[in-house]
């Protein structure tokens, strides 16, 4: 079952040329999801071969335009192409306000529903849950009120032993509770615990984006453990007073946030443009955490 | 001395892969203006190296979103690259409440003075007006408030004849007057005519911007004569209903103003994503009018 991430684009700022602002597909099951939707964001999900009219549900993290600017595009794309389905848009409360401006002003009066579900800054929620999938926000730390997201998915069911079922003439009705973990209840009441009858389903993988922020050591909890961490790193250490200034990080920040969550692999972006080369934020990542992965835009990442 | 037309976009409605929104550079003389701005405006600039904050000038013909996406992301990069100078935007009023709204909650106190003119649509007018050029808006029939905008270069001086000049003595402070077009005054009073002292300046060269508008023989005064028009023509004539209902414009019907207006080339562009091979649009207008060429991203053109 699909669990994969396209890396739309990693730069910060400004786009340019082969330099893509922020936006990232995950592809959990069935959903897909959008998370940061800068200028450009819709071309490139058809340059990737994406579906747009899959997605329904974007992620916003914070109204920076290099994290928002394809929005207007890509939801007036949907318009034109009479989209009948409902978009779910969790995003900074201001987003309703430069919708509402900017389509008031165009005349356009939206061909499908678009709720907006504002985030919260003080404390972490739950924004989504199904039976796939849940998605938590968590406050980050940055020159606006920004948000990280964490998504985990859901326990998969445990698998059946067949000969053990069978050698317990247990009835299929049963077979649903025992996916869950219960044990089996004999007509005599004796139990035949659920670890003679199953086996543990596939592990639940989860990923986490964390942009734009500064170093802080409270986002480890929420992101603890999940497979892949994005985590931006605009800076490297010599520019670290730029770090500070601005509320970004450096690459060696993005690592000790991994080493502090038990993230098994950490993917950086959002290198400002001072830097042609990149190869350094690996290095200097490397000090603190062995699984540093450099973002590039179009980049794919299917998580087992 | 430069007058040279640069399609950055030409397609209608959503941006895809190759096929980019409304967006054109003019390069008059020493003026870089834009002329429409549809996402990812910004980035085309840069594939045709075009230096952005060249352009002092940026005319918005109306809000519907494949004509000014990319305007926010290209303000808010001359922000982040501490643009100083002034920028005009001749645009509808309700820009100003779409560029507030959008940097009051981006926290983005611009580092440049933005002057915002808004486009009137009940008359014409000379909205852009020095030595070099003037540039008049004026109505265009569309489903929201539109305008179309002609540039014209102001005449050039007339060239002297220097053989004559000096058979007749004429001091030098009086040159400029003659190249303004005024006679000599002899000392008995008696004239040379101009005429016998000057040569006629080169021809004043004349673009005009027509996007979107239905067909309407109003247009044609505000263009007449201009060595290119730009019209658009959304759809064929076969699609007729549908131009008549989005008061877009046909190929035929874009043929149809250029002929009236006595233009010398017509550029079309605009093109419904419904049409995947455009010869037929050349094919259609060349019924009406001879010199009908097609628009395609990236084109350049030089007027003389």
């Amino acid at each position: 079952m699909a669990y994969r991430l396209t890396v739309l684009g990693c730069h910060s700022a400004t786009p340019r040329l082969n330099a893509q602002t922020t936006a990232q597909h995950l592809n959990i099951r069935e959903h897909a999801f959008l998370i940061d939707c800068g200028e450009g964001t819709q071309t490139e999900l058809k340059r990737h071969k994406l579906r747009s009219q899959r997605i329904n549900h974007i992620f916003i993290s914070h109204l920076h335009g290099d994290h928002f600017f394809g929005l207007m595009g890509l939801i007036s794309s949907y318009h034109l192409l009479d989209r009948g389905k409902e978009l779910h848009l969790h995003a900074p409360e201001g987003i309703r306000d430069i919708l509402n401006t900017t389509f008031r002003h165009s005349n356009t009066w939206l061909s499908f529903p678009l709720h907006i579900h504002p985030l919260r800054f003080d404390a972490s929620e739950i924004v989504l849950e199904d039976e796939k999938v849940s998605v938590r926000s968590f406050p980050l730390k940055h020159s606006v009120p920004a948000c990280g997201f964490v998504f985990r998915e859901r326990p998969h069911p445990r698998k059946l032993q067949v000969e053990a079922v069978r050698a317990h003439n247990i009835p299929v009705y049963a077979y649903a509770r025992l996916k869950e973990g219960s044990d089996w209840e004999r007509e005599d009441g004796s139990l035949v615990s659920n670890g003679e009858l199953t086996l543990p389903g596939p592990v639940a993988r989860a990923y986490a984006f964390c942009s734009d922020t500064a170093f802080d050591e409270s986002i480890a909890p929420w992101v603890e453990g999940v497979d892949w961490l994005y985590h931006e790193a605009t800076f490297l250490e010599s520019e670290a007073h730029l770090a500070k200034k601005t509320r970004h990080s450096t690459a060696a920040q993005a690592a000790r946030l991994a080493a502090m969550a038990g993230a098994k692999n950490l993917l950086m972006g959002h290198y400002s443009a001072r830097y042609k080369e990149l190869e350094a934020f690996r290095q200097e990542g490397m000090k603190y955490f062995d699984k540093v992965h450099l973002a590039e835009d179009g980049m794919r990442i299917d998580v087992y």
